[in-house]
């Protein structure tokens, strides 16, 4: 029996745009990170989803961006530790209001988009991230790409983390995703991405582009929200995980 | 001897523009309304700010406004119960991480120019408040105008409230506040805002506009942070106030 | 042989969120009703619509709306006419510009959402919108609400105006739209609706929710960009004109 | 008799925000650049900057700068080319409508902040800019950091450049700005820096850090409008450039 959290990024709509497939997809996934108004989502579109969460009791984290609507939180922003401790900590609160007043709890924060990247590899931001997290509250998760300089800055200052892996993207030889400007970056194919899952899980080794198998902590898997297909590879991936006995759950990750 | 609750909006500084005279006033004031980044405020303020304020002792209260920073919060919005229920609870929860992360605690909700303007006479707009801050967290204290729709939405839902008045504005012989569009509307001197203030504490009452005496729950004073003598005023009705036994403090408010 | 100009709001994309289905309807219509970035649209999605209309040589309007992107511009705002003025000249000198840039001119502009409406019934709102639109070009066509106040402060200063009419909305006994709030506000049926819009065109007549006929001047109708059923609609309607013999075109519009 | 343009960035007052000298310091100088609602300045404030400068019959330029009210336009983003030519055709097109609707005409662009220094160094952007410019009027003029990517840029699409120099910063032995970063980056005293000037003017020389003479193209000087000595500076400028029959005057750049 193995065990592994489903993630997927919800609440991205905002005003009167709507965005993502929440509802459908919220039944197979294990927990949710939710946007806090910056990067997408706004206080109706909080409110709604965190309900949503919580009907399909699936674990909420806060994902919280860059003061970036317009290029949805993926444009890089040459913002300082402190800037980036300021704004983490302020969605956090704002999506937990939310939450609390719906009796539920917050399970774990998570990055989005260009602050994602950037922290993998920027000790500094990534510090900055871990230190608001812990600071709002120290028995959350922190969520990052698996490995990277976010994960290293939570363990260091006492948070409990969990390893990120992406069911659709490629990895090169020493481990890291492939940059979406090459031309392998993404799997197309649903059955390849699934079998990369499930070998992720099972074996928690993945086959790089370059055809060797790597070493790979898989805590949580991230699936897309938004897409023609997104909805369908949801799906897919429940069913293929109740099959080989693999349990979608968020509450297996270490604390 | 007396006490009353003194408090000041504060945190309205927005990136690179700087408002008020936060830290000169924080001195001679018992509680903080710091704006929660709709109408003003950052989240580099709100920081701040509330470090401010600890270091001060001073009660803090969430400010939470319209979304309309160019307005300043001060331009009516045709805005529905739910969104208001919302965009408060946003905001709450947004400040209450940077107290959280600093080791203090809210203390209470005072809603924002046109929004307190608003919720002061409509209803349904009040009760959305009163239960936004009820959810939050039903031991906050909810300020508003004294008497007003947004007392009465807060006292019915089971949240202790203050009654607020204000220093340097005239009332109607109702008891209503002059409106801001009529020539007498503001207390132009200082010794006589000071004079009716002390009124209010010791006698629960205040003269009107027309001269006759009307009667007044003063739990909290608001005085203005900006302007060019806020300083000055709120120094001297901090040292009025020592001589005629008025301690100023924000904790006999009975919750 | 009839003439009437059809029109439509168009570039109400916003980032990463795309509304309406613009490059279908472009082909239907003869008059587009640009967003300027502040209820909806930013500059990427005004380049791209701008570029759109020109090649179908659709005439362009700017559609200028409140600072409300999380309201889409429909939440009404106490704003003054002078900040009226100016919000509607920024937006009208940002869309001008996109136009200027790719070789075409600047045909009309019409308000959205609550400014529309608000500057029917308010004549000093009303007269800010044309004073803008006067000031930024003297030759500009001004749509509004056919008989409202917006079309006589057009009227007054100057400027050639398009008397504006709705094609699913039903009309009240005294010519006024059915508020949105009534049941009876919209027509469901497409063949209504196209029925009560070719008696518009051809008798300048429209039947009442009352049943008695009210006269109506019909300069360009409008129909909606967004919704399951507005591709369909706007077929429907360019087949059933063809039929008539009426010919859909914005340049017939006196000036 | 020497000539030389004398500009400075105006109009960054937010809504309820104040920031600079605009008034005080338009009478010394003989271009400003106004910002377009996106770093800083509002529908309001640009309206009556431009009226301002048509006052005092100084050249009006578009100051575009990012996204980013909270940062002030002075934090990095990676932004596209294209991103990078809608953002600054909409700013550039804002602003003229207020020039145009008080019967003015646009004289020049000059980017803002993070935006002029990416523009400075990369050749896409730079381009990008020159672009919507050039798209916008070919008789523009172009302000940028002398012997830049932007003035080249400007230069290879058609457009006439203004080489900027800053009277308050020091220069590196070959030839670049030195860094803000370095503590001898700025030139605290007054005097100083009006030397510096002086000598760029007259001799197309400036001194390095190092000690050495340096080949420079002045032709605009950029003096700063907030900070506490921006008037004294500007009176200052002002007065040495009377005595030294330096003419400031915007008209002179060739196109």
């Amino acid at each position: 029996m193995y065990k592994v959290d489903l993630n997927c990024d919800m609440g991205e709509s905002f005003g009167n745009y709507t965005l993502g497939y929440d509802e459908e997809i919220m039944r197979y996934i294990s927990s949710a990170n939710i946007a806090c108004g910056f990067h997408a989502g706004d206080p109706a579109t909080m409110n709604k989803t965190v309900k949503l969460a919580l009907e399909y009791r699936v674990s909420i984290g806060a994902h919280p961006g860059f003061p970036d609507l317009q290029g949805f939180g993926r444009r890089n922003m040459s913002i300082s530790p402190q800037e980036t401790y300021e704004i983490v900590l302020y969605q956090v609160g704002a999506l937990n209001a939310f939450i609390k007043a719906q009796g539920g709890y917050l399970h774990h924060v998570k990055p989005h988009g260009a602050l994602y990247n950037m922290a993998a590899v920027n000790e500094k931001l990534a510090t900055a991230i871990a230190e608001a997290v812990y600071h709002f509250d120290p028995q959350l998760l922190l969520y990052g790409l698996a490995d990277s300089e976010l994960i290293k800055a939570g363990q260091k200052i006492g948070l409990a983390t969990a390893n990120e892996v992406f069911a659709d993207r490629t990895y090169q030889p020493d481990g890291i995703l492939t940059p979406r400007s090459q031309l392998n970056a993404l799997i197309a194919n649903t059955d390849d991405a699934i079998s990369q899952v499930v070998k992720m899980v099972k074996e928690q080794k993945v086959t790089s582009v370059a055809g060797n198998d790597i070493s790979i902590k898989a805590d949580t898997i991230c699936i897309h929200g938004d897409g023609a297909n997104a909805l369908t590879f949801a799906q897919k991936i429940h069913e293929v995980f109740a099959n080989k006995s693999i349990f979608i759950n968020s509450e297996q990750i270490a604390r």
